[in-house]
């Protein structure tokens, strides 16, 4: 009985936590490709545990892990996480120690814990609580967890090439999701493209004494110019051609943004600002947030960044760039684009060391799937969803969308720092989000 | 006898590089400001025990140690050094630990050898030898050991002004030199001046999902276009007013400046470059070299420069600049400039966190006391001084030139590395620079 699972969830909610505690102090920083071998191994087991078969596919990068149970229902609902987290770093400015999951306040926090391990958990234990109540599973379930999401999925497309049948769902529930600034529930129908760049320059063979500055060249100016060149301080992106391959939004997609209030003045008051990029505000504000292709600076370095002042001119100097794409562009063709760039423009030495991309994707807005989703909603939390359809963020989910209908929700609030210090969720947010799936996988059985 | 002063400094040569790698085995980085009062007490002790009277003089930064001893000769020889050092990251570029001197190849490797614990020590042991060879001092000697010169002498001036009847001497010995690329000893008369900033820019209350760069300010990215807009890709700088009160060189500067080769091929060679900075040459690379004020980036940071990718839009960045002046700018004008063209081209929240500098200064070339340094340098070296009427660097020269006739000669080279990984000296320079402030004294007391 569904009502056994509810409850089941509701009366071992501490065991649930001991779980995710327990893979939140493994420190699975893909960036640093740290402890990921054992995190996977953590997921697989629990798959196992749960009789859902598991399969730990190596890649060229770092494994993906399957599990799935047929159980001969008329629909399957897919899952897709990740077992890996963002970096931790700084970590001065963290109230409780990143990989030493704390709780205060109704929250918990630790690395990882709403992006999207407290997801991968919470979606493991509702399927336990069918099990140990006894209740059949009312739709066959697939997962797939994979340990490279924050560095750009680098090795999904050949996982994905290699498993095209199990590829295949009526639904599938992606990775991260929770309450806006409001405390509604959305959901998240689409997600925006990557491109991912790192720029080297090497001016010098050495460091140099910075009285030398009137006659060498500067790697960290070299660079400077030409992130300069690459956006207009209003945010205008000047590299050749950038927006041609950009789609519009679409007649469907300008209604269901219109139904979204994106909350400005609490958005502004969180990050401690007067305004938005550009004084952006209500529908030029919503475009950009659902159709914006960005070009941000993600880190920078050269020289010395201790205290005090040290003289130097040094040899070299890095950034990191990430470009968010919108549909239909491709990151491939903007990588190029932004070669040529560079080298149209005196930046032959700003060299791109190394990127990574994939390119944007969404649900439609008006597939059934949503609905079914929107309803368990409505059962859980007594309200309709928040459908964006598509977030401002990442992910590989091109890769899914042509055979499974993806709706992103989570455990995840406004307040919850995905990739920044303090990361966190609300404890009964977790057990809410494992009631609405145990209630998607109900309902889809009737769909 | 000189002679027997001469001979000494060749027999105890092991006895005085032991001292000079005591004193490097303190790392005293004034940016870090770690060991310094260790380093000012290790100079005090070494003067006393030469019956040069010392003094450690409290300041409101880090203690400023003089010596002297009058003999009542008629001449007095002033030297100007500094027992701080610079940082020695990136320590992984160093082939020997930075703080363990290393004897390799008939050079001696460890941060601040050149730049300026070997002219320091160097400089106590001609003394020594005069005392141990029973040789009577020729000229009264006073010594001034600062704690703050590589990070801009900030407590210099309160020193000087309180000081102002030690710091007369008919000349005086600043802290640095060496030989040139091509094995021939220089002689510096001047110091470009130094306005040091830390430009800091926060343009959130915390760092956010890079997701959110569609709608939110970038503080990288306005540093980036803050830096751009100081310096054009030709270098020119685009403060207003920036180069108003620049003094053009004088007829004896040009004079002095036709007589030296600075060894553009071999220079290019070791640096690694095709050309110098916008392909300067001959007349117009001398002319930046000694009257070019610069906008060096000496070190830039924000937000993720681990491995791999990290998806942040960071919250804060920060730069620090060194700008070197030239004859008659002032730092705190060109200071004032700075923040006037950041408020009026939109960079308003560029903050200048701290900033520092002193104004450039020069002896003339045609003061005898530089002809007195030119003949000892011919007695120990077989060769005329090339004399540069200033240096591309910097230092607090500007205080003692109204009163001290300042040469800088030193035990450095071209390949010292200053300021840089694996910096060195030759060990046999080591013991010729000694010999020559030894002959420097006996020829001043005849002048």
């Amino acid at each position: 009985m569904l009502d056994d699972v509810l409850s089941y969830l509701e009366s071992n909610l501490a065991n649930s936590l001991s779980d995710l505690k327990e893979v939140l102090r493994l420190p699975s920083v893909a960036a640093k490709g740290e402890n990921m071998e054992e995190t996977a191994q953590w997921v697989a087991d629990h798959l196992d545990e749960l009789g859902l078969e598991s399969k730990i596919h190596k890649t060229s990068g770092q494994p993906v892990v399957t599990g799935h149970i047929d159980v001969g229902a008329k629909r399957t609902l897919m899952f897709y996480d990740h077992y890996d987290v963002q970096p931790a770093e700084p970590f001065d400015l963290w109230e409780s120690p990143p990989f030493e999951p704390t709780e205060r306040d109704g929250r918990l926090y630790a690395r990882g814990v709403a992006d999207n391990k407290g997801d991968t958990v919470s979606r493991l234990w509702t399927i336990k609580a069918f099990l140990e109540t006894g209740t059949d599973l009312p739709v066959n379930i697939k997962f797939v967890v994979e340990g490279e999401e924050e560095v750009g999925s680098p090795t999904m497309p050949e996982f994905v090439k290699d498993n095209k049948d199990f590829l295949k769902a009526d639904g599938g529930i992606w990775e991260f999701g929770g309450s806006g600034i409001d405390g509604i529930q959305e959901a998240w129908l689409g997600l925006k493209g990557l491109l991912y760049v790192q720029l080297e320059v090497e001016r010098l063979t050495m460091d140099a004494h910075s009285a030398y500055a009137c006659i060498l060249p500067s790697a960290p100016y070299q660079l400077v110019w030409a992130l300069s060149s690459l956006k207009d301080s209003d945010s205008r992106i000047k590299i050749d051609g950038f927006y041609d391959d950009m789609k519009q939004l679409s007649e469907s997609d300008l209604k269901a943004i219109a139904k979204v209030d994106l909350h400005e003045t609490e958005v502004k008051d969180h990050y401690g600002i007067q305004h938005f990029l550009n004084e952006l505000k209500d529908d030029a504000l919503k475009e950009a947030y659902y159709n914006a292709p960005t070009c941000n600076i993600a880190g920078i370095e050269s020289g010395w960044q201790g205290m005090g002042s040290k003289t130097v001119l040094p040899a070299k100097a890095m950034a990191k760039l990430d470009f968010r794409l919108v549909e239909t562009m491709d990151p491939e063709d903007i990588k190029n684009k932004l070669r040529r760039h560079l080298d149209n423009n005196g930046f032959e030495d700003v060299k791109i060391a190394w990127y990574d991309g994939y390119p944007a994707a969404k649900t439609p807005v008006d597939h059934p799937f949503v609905d079914v989703v929107n309803k368990a909603n409505k059962i859980v939390f007594g309200h309709d969803l928040v459908v964006h359809t598509t977030s401002p963020g990442s992910g590989p989910l091109y890769l899914f969308t042509d055979s499974v209908p993806m709706v992103s929700i989570g455990c995840g609030d406004f307040d919850s720092r995905a990739h920044s210090p303090n990361e966190s969720i609300i404890i009964d947010n977790y057990l809410l989000t494992m009631k609405r799936v145990a209630v998607v996988m109900d309902e889809m059985s009737r769909w």
